[in-house]
C-alpha cells in the first residue's frame, strides 16, 4: 500500500504535569503535536506508511521534533528546515467544570512562514496513495494555504485520495482571506469529508440541525455542492465535563446513513488529538475495511486515545480491533 | 473598594504527589495554605484587594511563605516575623474510599504564640472594608485568641463587614477556652455567618435537623442571638467517596430561603480549602452581586476549587461565572 | 499467634508514572511485588507476624527488595542470595477502554532457578501457624514447585492452615508438568481455598456457572475431592472500564453461603494486587474473626488496595474495619 | 531611597534538568528571566526598591510572569499586557568542555512589539531614582529603541542615575538601525558605564586590549566621548570550561583604577544572569557603599550567582557581604 | 557480637533537590537523620547489630520514620511512640562559595519532649555492647538530658563501650542547663571521645591550638581529667568550598599518636552526615580491627558518606576497604 | 558514502537520578544501550548512515526499544524480534571515591539466545561499506559467536572495513569458547584494531607495558599475526576519582605513531560508552579524515561524551570539531 501524506504545522506542546497551572509548578512536560502530524503519527502507529510534510526550526527544538516523528516510524526525510522558531502552544489541563486552556505562540512560526518554493510536491507525494489536509493550515497565512494547495492539486492529479477535515476554528483565518471560499476552493480538492453540522453549515452557509435527519440532507447537499466528495464521516462528542466524555460517529457514504453506539469515556486523561485520532483511525478503516467497520474503527480509536496523555493516539490495531470486539472492560493484558 | 483583611495561620502543607502515602516515595511537594489565607488568596485571584494579617518564621521558610503570599498579590507588608517555626502539616490524599489523612505540626508555631502586642491592628485594618476570620484561630491559643478579638473590635469600631466562618473542629480547642464561649463571644463582634446546621447547633446548643426548615428556624434563632449578624450562607457537600463529591449551598438573609442545585464533582483533584473558596466566593459576591448570586457565585467557586491542587483556588472571576452561565462541560478554551 | 509464612517469588515492577507507555517517558518507577509477598506484606500491615521465603539475586537490586520487604516489618531473615537476577515485570497502566499491559523477565530469575536444597524448611516454618501459597509458584519451574511442595508437607505435617490461591495463568506452565494433576497434588496439601469458579473449573474439569447455586455446588464438590479443604472464598470484580471495578465476594465454608454487597470503586488506582489484599484480608479475618467477618474484611481490604499504587496494601486494620462499618464516603481524617 | 527603574523583555526560560538535552527528556523547568529583569530582581532581593517595566502576553503564560516578579517583591503595577505571546527561549546547559547552547523564540513577541505609546514614562518613573538599561533592548525592535529612549530622556530629565549595560550582540540588530550609532545616542543618556573592552571598542571603534593600561586608556576615552558617564565598571570571566570559571572586576571611577582578585567558582552550577547579577550588585552597592567596595559587591554577587539555577540571583546582602569577609569556605549554616 | 545501642532525636529532613532553595521549586524530597540515628544506620550498613532508641510522632510521619530505619535492619522495636510531632529540618544545599542552610522545627518534637520514665533502659541495653550519644541530645532539654543520663549509667554498670562525640552547637542549650557542666557529667560516663580541639577546649575550658602537639597534650589533658576515657580520635576537614573538601584523621589512644594522609573529595554530593559516618566507621573499626587501622577505616567512610545524598552513610565494609588499600579512582564494578 | 553496521545486544539500562542508590528512591531513568548500538547511534547523530542488527523482545519495551534506535534515525528494519524478553542492566552513578555500579540481567536475553539462522546477513549487509563488533557479543552465548562470524565473513567478502573493539571483560565468557581462540578468529576477519596493551596482550598472549614504545612494538607484533589488521588506535583513561577524568589517545596505522594531548574532563556526567564514543569518531573520521585527525576526532568524542547522560554521544560533528579547534572552554552558544 502506498503512502499517506500529511502536511501541516509541527507544534511543541508544553504543559504542566497533572491538572496543574503553570503558577502551581514549574516543572512541565513537552510533546510535539499539530493536527495533520497527529494523524500522521497515528495511522503509522496502525502500521501505515506515512510521510510528514512540513518545516520546522533549525535549531535543536526542530532536531528533537523531527526525532519525536523518527520515534514512531514517520518519514521525516522532506520536512524544511528553516530560521524561524518553531510553533509553541501550551496547555493548562482542566478537570470537571474547569476547561482546559490553551494559549499559542505560532504566529510568526516556522510553518506559518512556509513558502510553495520550500516544498517540491512531485518528490513528497512520490509514493503518495492518499494525502490528508485540515482547516487550520489555509486559516493560518497565505504561504500555508498557498503550499497546501499547490500539494492538492498534485494530489488530485495523481488520482490520490484526499481527506479533508476542514475544522473551523474563528480564532485562527487573520491574514485576510475568506474562511468559507478559501476552504470551498480546497474542499473541491477533497475526497473524503470528515466533519459534523457545524463545518457543512459554515461551508455551505446553511442551518440544519444536529439530527440524523438533517446530517444526512446537509451531507446529500455538499455531496451535490462538492461532487469530487464521496463520503461523509462525523464523530458526534457529549462532554458532561471536562473529565467524563462520550464519543460516537456517524457517516453517509452517498447510499447508506449508519451511527455507532456511544463509547463512554469516564476518565479522560487527555482530549487533544482526540478527533485527529478518529481522522487517523478512518484514513485506515477506508484502506483496510469497509465504510461502516471504518467509522466503528474511527470511533474507537477515538475513544482510546483520551486514555493517552499528548496529542497522539500509541493505540496500535489490536487494541482498537478489541474495542470493536466489546472489549471495553480493560482486562489486564499478561 | 477597600481591603479585605484576613488574619490567621500561614501552614506550610507537605504532601506526596498523586495519591501515594508518605511510606511510598520521599518525592513531595510543598504548598502553603491555612484557612484563612485560602480566603485571601482566592479574593486576590478575584481582584480583590486583600491584605493578609500573621506570624511567619524568620527564616527561608518564612521567606517562602511570604513569597508565595506576594505571587497572587496579596499585601504581605503588616506580616510580623517570629523565632518560631511556622506551622507545618502533612497530607496524605486518599481515593474512593480511602480517606484522606493529615497530621499537624504546628502547636507551637510562630502564629499560635502570637500575642496581641505583636499586630498593631489600626495599621493593619487601615483601608479595610471586611475582616474574615475563622473558628481556627481561637482554638489555637489564648495569644491567637486574644489577638482575633482586638482586630474584630476594632473592625466593628471602624464599621467594616465582618465574616465568621466557625468551624468547630474538636482535636483544636486545648489550651483552656470553652469553645461555645469564645465563639460567642465573636459572633457578636460579626455580620455574615457562614456556616450550617452542626456550627449553630454548636453555638446555640440546639439540635435543629439538615432539612431547609430547621435550617431556616437556625438561622432566625441565630440573627436573634446574634443580631449582629444580618445573614447565614451554608454549603453542603454530599460525598459518594473521596473522589467523588456534590456541593450545593443555602441561605437565609433575614428576609428569604434561597438554595442552588448541586454541583457535580465527579472526578475530585483536591478538596482541603474548598469550604474556603466558598467564603472567598461569597465575600467577592456579597460585595459585587446580590445576595442569591453571590450564593451561587460562592458554590460555583467552591466547585471548582476541587479542580486545583493545594490549598488555594485559582479560578479568576470569569471562570466562576461561565460555571453559573451552565458552562459545566469543560469545553477546550483555545 | 504464630507466624505467617509466605513462599514465592520477589518480582520488581517497573512502570512509567501515570498512565504513560514506556514510549512516552524515560522516567518510570519501580516497586516490589509478587502474589505472594503481597500477601504477606499485607497481613504485616496489619499487625500480622509474617516471614517470607524467597530467592533473591546477590547484588544492589537484590538488597533493595530485602531492604523493601524489612520497611514493612516482614521477616527476610531466611530469603536465600543467588547468583542469578531478580525477575522484573514491566507495567503500562491503563484507563478506560485501554487495558493495562505486563511484560514479564523472569524465566531464568533468581526465584525461577531455586531448588529444595536451598530452603531449610524446619527453620522456615520454626514457628509457623499458617502457610500460604499460589498456583504462581509450580507454574515456574520443577525446582520452584518441588520447594514448595516440601514445604507444604512439613507445614501440614506441623498442623498448620494452608491457605491456597490456585491462580491458574496460561502464559506459565512451559516446563512440563500438568497444571492440573500438579495444583490437585498441592491442594491435598491446604485448608483454605480462594479461589472462584475458573480455578474450581480448572481443578476438577467440571462446567460449573457463575450462579451462587453453582458456586455451593462446585464448593461441595471440591471440598468432597480435597477432604483437607475446609473453606472456599470468592471474590467477584465486576469491571465497567479499567477506572471503574466493583468487588465483591461469597463463600461456602461448609455449613453456610454467604455473600457481600458490591464495593464500588469508581476511580481505580491500581488493581495489581488486589486478588492478594484480598487473601491477605482473608487470613487476617480467618485468624482473628469469624468466617463472614473474615470475608467482609476480606473484600473491603481488597478494594480498598485499589487506591494505592504498587504491588501491596497499605492499609491497616482501622481502615479496613472503617469500610466495613460503612465509612466509604472518604472523610477528611485530621 | 527612591526606586531603581528596569524595562526590558520577560522572556519564558525552559530547559531540561540537569546537563540533559531536548531529545532525551520531555520533562523540563521553566524560569522567568531577560537580562534587564535578572537586574531587577537581584536588586530587589538585596532589599531594594525595584519597578521593572515591560510588555507581556495577556494569557496565563503572562499571568504566571507577572505572580514570578511579585514573588521577588518586584513593582509589576506598569507591566503592559499585550496579544502578542511571551518571549521564549530555549536552554541546553552543557558541561566541561560541552558548551550551553540557547534557541530564542522571541522576535515577535509581546515586549519586540511594544511601541512608546504603550508606557506612560511619567508614571513609570514617578518614584524613580535609577533607571537601567542594556544593549539587548535596541537591538530588538524599532519600538524597543525608542520607547527605550524616551524612558531614558525623562530619567536624565528628573536627574536620575542611568547605568548602561551596553551588551553587543551580533545575533540581534536585525531591524535596521546601525548598532554603534543607536548604542552612542544611549549612552549620552547615560552615567554609569558597565561594560568591558569589547563594549568600548564596538562604541568608540578603537582597538585597545585587555590589559589593565589599556583598559583605563578605553575608560578615559569613553568618559571624553561621553561627558555624562562618570564611573567604569568591568567583570572578567575567566573559563577554564563550561563547569569552572573565574571572576574578577576592574573599574574606572574617573580618579582611580582599582581591581579584584579572581573568585574561582570551582563547580559552576547556572552560568545564566551573572553578568547581570554583577550589574545588580553595582547598582545597590553605588547606592550604598564606595566606589571600591560597590565593585567587589558586584564580583562577589556575580560569583555566587553561578550557584544559583535559573536567570536572577537569589542572594541577600548578608550572603554576598559574607564573601567580602572572607567566606568562600561553603561552612554549612544551621 | 553484642548490640551497638544508639539513643537520640529522628529528624525529618526536607530538601529542594540539587542546589535550589525552597522558593525555586515546590518539589522536595525527604530523608530521615538525626546525628546518633545517623551514626546507627551506618554501623547497620557495616554489617553491625545496632538498636535505635527514640520518641516518634504517633501518626503516618512516625511511621514512615520508623519504617526508613527498619529498611536499613536498625532494630526499632524499643522506639517509643508520642503525641508530640516528629522533629522536622529544611535544608537549602549549597554550592562552591554558597553555604548550605538548615532551619530546625524541633523545638517541642516527640524526642524533646522525651522522659526518663518513657524509656526502659534495662530492656533497651539488654543485649548491648556498645552506646553511642552525642552533645546534641542534652544541649535539647532537661528530659532528654536526663533520660540519656539513666541510659549511660546503665550503659557503665552492665561495663558497655561508651562513645561520646561531645559536638557543642551554640545554638542549642536553651533550657537552663550549662554545657560545660552536663558534658562533663556525661563525659565521666564515656570510654571513647570523638573529638577535636573544639570540644576539648569547651570541656577543659582550656585553650589548645590545632597543631598535633596541642592535640596530643589536650587529649593527655582530656584523659586526666576523664579516667574513662581510653581514647581520643579527631576527623578534620579542610574546606576549599561547599563543593570541594578534604578529610583526614588524627588520634591519641594513650600510647600512640597516629594521622592519616588527606582524602580529597573534588565533588561533594552531601556533607549532612559526615561526621557521623566517621564515628560509625570508628565503632565499627573498633570492634574488628586495631586503633590505627580504626581510625583509617572511619576517615575512609567519612569521606564515602560525602558522595551520597541524605543523612546516612550506605557504603558497606567493602566499599570503606577499597578506598583503605588505594582504590580512590572510582572504577567501574560491573 | 555506503552503510555502516553495528551488530550487538540492545540492553535496557535503568538507575536513579543523579547518584543516588536504588534503595535511596523509585523513581528511576531508563534508557538504552549496548556497546555497538551505542557506536551506531553517534554515528549516526555524526551523520552518517548506520543500520543495527539486533534481537529484540517483541512486547512493548522491545517496542520502545526500536522506536529509541528510530529517534537516531538508525536503520532499524533488519532488527528480528524474539519471544524472550530483553536483556536490562542496572546502574548507580557513583562520584568521586565512590565507583559506579553494574548489575546485569542478560544471560537469557532476546539477543543472548541469537542464533545465525535468525539473520538474513545478505540482506543486512546490502549497502554496507563497514561492520563494527565487539569482544562483548563472542562473549555472550555460542549463538552470538556464530551469529557474529557469520557476518563478518560476509563483510569480509565484500571487502568491507571491519573495525573490531575486542574488550575483554572477564565477568562473561561463561557458555564455554575460549576467549583468546574465539578473539583470534574474528580478528582474522578485521582490518581496524581499537584497543590498547590489555587486549593486545590478552590476544597475542605477551606482557608489553603501557609505555609508547611497548604499544608501537605490541602493535608490530599484532599486525604481524593478523595481517588484515591495518591500523591500531587506543584510548587511555587516567582516573583522578569517579568524577574526573583524563582521555588521550595514540595510534599506529604501521607507518607512524602519533598521540594526542590530554582532554582533561573536571565534571563527569556519565562515563558510560564513552569507549564506544570513541570507536564511534573513529569509524567516522577514518571515513572522512587523515588517520592523525581520526584520532584526534574520536578523542575529543570520547571526551565530549562524558558530558552526556545515557549511553550514547548526542554530539554533533560541529561540536566534536570546535574542540580539535580548542574550544574546551564551554562558551554559551546562543
Amino acid at each position: 500500500m502506498g503512502q499517506i501524506i500529511t502536511f501541516g504545522e509541527v507544534l511543541m506542546r508544553i504543559s504542566p504535569r497533572g491538572n496543574k497551572k503553570f503558577i502551581q509548578s514549574n516543572l512541565v512536560e513537552f510533546y510535539f503535536g499539530g493536527t495533520e502530524l497527529n494523524v500522521g503519527v497515528s495511522i503509522s502507529n496502525f502500521g501505515g506508511n506515512v510521510r510528514h510534510i512540513s518545516a520546522v526550526s533549525n535549531d535543536f527544538i526542530g532536531d528533537t521534533a523531527i526525532s519525536y516523528l523518527n520515534k514512531f516510524g514517520v518519514d521525516t526525510s522532506k520536512i524544511v528546515r528553516s530560521q524561524r522558531p518553531l510553533g509553541v502552544y501550551f496547555l493548562e489541563v482542566g478537570a470537571v467544570m474547569r476547561a482546559s486552556t490553551i494559549s499559542y505562540n505560532r504566529s510568526h512560526s516556522s510553518f506559518s512562514e512556509i513558502k510553495p518554493t520550500m516544498v517540491d510536491w512531485s518528490q513528497a507525494l512520490s509514493d503518495g496513495d492518499w494525502m490528508h489536509w485540515t482547516g487550520i493550515t489555509p486559516a493560518l497565512t497565505q504561504g500555508a494555504y498557498e503550499t497546501l494547495k499547490e500539494g492538492l492539486l498534485l494530489a488530485r492529479e495523481k488520482g490520490m485520495q484526499v481527506s479533508a477535515d476542514p475544522t473551523y476554528r474563528s480564532g485562527l483565518w487573520k491574514y485576510g482571506n475568506d474562511p468559507k471560499e478559501t476552504l470551498t476552493e480546497l474542499l473541491h480538492l477533497s475526497t473524503i469529508f470528515i466533519g459534523g453540522i457545524n463545518e457543512i453549515n459554515e461551508v455551505l452557509g446553511t442551518e440544519f440541525s444536529y439530527s440524523n435527519e438533517d446530517f444526512i440532507e446537509a451531507s446529500k447537499l455538499l455531496m451535490e455542492t462538492f461532487p469530487s466528495i464521496e463520503k461523509v464521516f462525523d464523530k458526534i462528542r457529549t462532554s458532561l465535563n471536562s473529565s467524563w466524555h462520550k464519543i460516537r460517529a456517524r457517516m453517509w457514504n452517498g447510499k447508506a446513513f449508519k451511527e455507532t453506539e456511544d463509547l463512554d469515556i469516564t476518565h479522560v486523561i487527555d482530549r487533544i488529538g482526540t478527533g485527529d485520532a478518529f481522522a487517523a483511525g478512518l484514513i485506515y478503516g477506508l484502506q483496510h475495511f469497509d465504510d461502516c467497520k471504518a467509522m466503528e474503527f474511527a470511533s474507537a480509536a477515538c475513544a482510546l486515545k483520551h486514555t493517552y496523555q499528548g496529542d497522539v493516539n500509541y493505540a496500535n490495531v489490536n487494541e482498537v480491533e478489541a474495542i470493536l470486539e466489546g472489549g471495553v472492560t480493560g482486562r489486564l493484558k499478561r
